[in-house]
């Protein structure tokens, strides 16, 4: 275990550059998982991180040695906790933060299971909600086009409780590098759609098309779904979150796997 | 149409303290519409604002003029650009706010209809967006404990993208105050459940409690429900946003009587 006290120590300011910029995390290839939470779901599906940050009064916390307990001594910082007040973005939280390196994600040769292609979802809570309702629903990839919220920012993360860490995510994906690989029939919401997402045949797998929210999917992607579907709404709005949406439409395939 | 140039007038003095403050907004029992959108929704559903507060520049602007052709023009208020900046919270948007009175809700002495009750949650962010999905599935009433984020307030009005001002909204509801008047069952999620959503009839009214981000359902709400329901979630996460259960639950309901 290290154990940092000074603010000149090169750890630290490495941890708050971090901490600091999400230009210094994309330049590292390196994230941050602030709380228990987070760092309890990267452990149990992913294994060790880069390190693991924990302030000197909360070493001993009931929540925190469990989890120490099963990461390798030498990837443990302990902080001076004036230092760890400095990097945290949690209020009256646990003093407790992984460092690790940012999972890349693969692009299949062939995509022939489930995916969500977030196309231009520019909120970071609307792109976290998606990704873990995707992870609940047992989708394995999420391709993001650029103009998307970046997946491993900390309020993305927060929004996606761990699902990050279920799913293979592919930033920065055009049309290009994803067209000849798509082997699935691709969805997308609508409310002019060829009919409604309850009366479409959803046991198979497909690419569900998820658009900005304020524009929608565009052109380019809308020109290559294959059908568009409806989310009846009876109290007459057309209108929904993205996220919820998405989720509706995740489920209901859900539903009908089940039922088959 | 009044025409405001001074930061020492006093309808300048009052706008400046409602959008600065929530307190203030409060106390005058008024909300603050920022934004063509809102605009739009509010006066559509509820007609005349208490002022539609516009800024020189845009005045003549094409998105703003069918809106204030609807709006009696001693409402208007029309502002100099610098003094609409310092009080609008959207960058880059067009330079519109209505001034309302916060509608207040009432509490029906039966209530034989679907609702939502909204017990803690806490993020203005998913209330918004619950709120938008109870009024796109034709749910009236929305019934907020304390605890909840303010229905009002400018982030819940922007998730809520108008849905505000198509429900009954009450807020600092009690379980003492909502218990006699409630003739239909309670349902809420757990991952507990007796019964699958997809397995439970949803085709009569029933009224939604909608727990805590963190914390579920409080004990005492819990208590009250006639029947859990569970989100089969087959990536096993166990773990999706408030606002995305709430939304596979509501349009389920949907769903079910669209079939019946």
């Amino acid at each position: 275990m290290k154990h940092v006290t000074s603010r000149d120590n090169a750890l630290f300011k490495h941890l708050k550059a971090l901490t600091g910029s999400t230009h210094a995390r994309r330049k590292a290839g390196q994230s941050v998982l602030d709380g228990v939470h987070l760092a309890q779901a990267y452990v149990a599906a992913r294994g060790q991180p880069v390190s693991c940050v924990v302030s000197e009064r909360h070493y001993d916390h009931a929540e925190v040695r469990p989890l120490l307990e099963g990461i390798d001594p030498d990837r443990v910082v302990l902080l001076a906790d004036a230092l760890f007040a400095q990097i945290t973005s949690v209020v009256n939280g646990i003093d407790l933060m992984l460092v690790i390196d940012t999972p890349g994600g693969h692009l299949p040769s062939t995509i022939d299971t489930d995916c969500v292609i977030l196309d231009g979802v520019q909120d970071a809570g609307n792109v976290g909600s998606i990704l873990r309702s995707a992870a609940a629903a047992g989708i394995p990839h999420a391709f993001l086009t650029t103009g998307c919220a970046f997946a491993w920012s900390v309020k993305t993360l927060r929004a996606g409780m761990g699902a990050n860490f279920h799913l293979n995510i592919v930033e920065h994906c055009t049309l290009g590098m994803l067209e000849s690989r798509l082997a699935v029939p691709l969805l997308a919401t609508s409310s002019h759609a060829d009919a409604a997402v309850f009366d479409t045949d959803l046991r198979q797998p497909v690419g569900w098309v998820v658009g900005n929210e304020g524009a929608g999917v565009s052109p380019e992607w809308m020109a290559r779904v294959s059908r568009t579907v409806g989310i009846p709404q009876p109290g007459g709005l057309e209108s929904l979150n993205v996220a919820a949406a998405t989720a509706v439409c995740l489920f209901e395939a859900v539903r009908q796997r089940r039922a088959a």
